[in-house]
């Protein structure tokens, strides 16, 4: 089978995000006051053949070594058929 | 109300993903060889306040405008009440 993962990677809530807060601050300079807490992470996607046990196995090893950061982020994936 | 939204800004697949190509050669070379097809996206999370309709229509123009280049990204959001 083969299968397309869909994988997040997003700053864990204590980690600054200099980044979203640039974007926060150009929003409010462009008549958007109302928009806060905007954190900017990582989407990415991929197509994984094999038995789905095996390629969930891999993608959890993809995301939490390859794709992101421990120390500083939280990742988090779905799996579907493709 | 308050909602959270959630934005997903990807490549057009006609567009050439450089970033994608490599974490996928990477992964090649570290024995995930049934990987291919890796696109690299942006994944923007903000918080709004407002009515819905209004919301929307604000996360429509902002994941447009401000988070993506039309000519190359798609984009798509979700809201959920935060």
């Amino acid at each position: 089978m083969t299968y397309r993962a869909k994988i997040y990677v997003t700053l864990k809530p204590s980690i600054l995000d200099p980044q979203g807060r640039t974007v926060e601050r150009a929003l409010s300079h462009l008549e958007h006051q109302n928009v806060e807490g905007v954190r900017i992470g990582k989407y990415v996607e991929m197509t994984l053949s094999g038995e789905r046990g095996d390629v969930e196995a891999q993608v959890q090893q993809i995301a939490e070594t390859v794709l992101s950061n421990p120390v500083m982020e939280n990742v988090r994936w779905e799996l579907t058929e493709a």
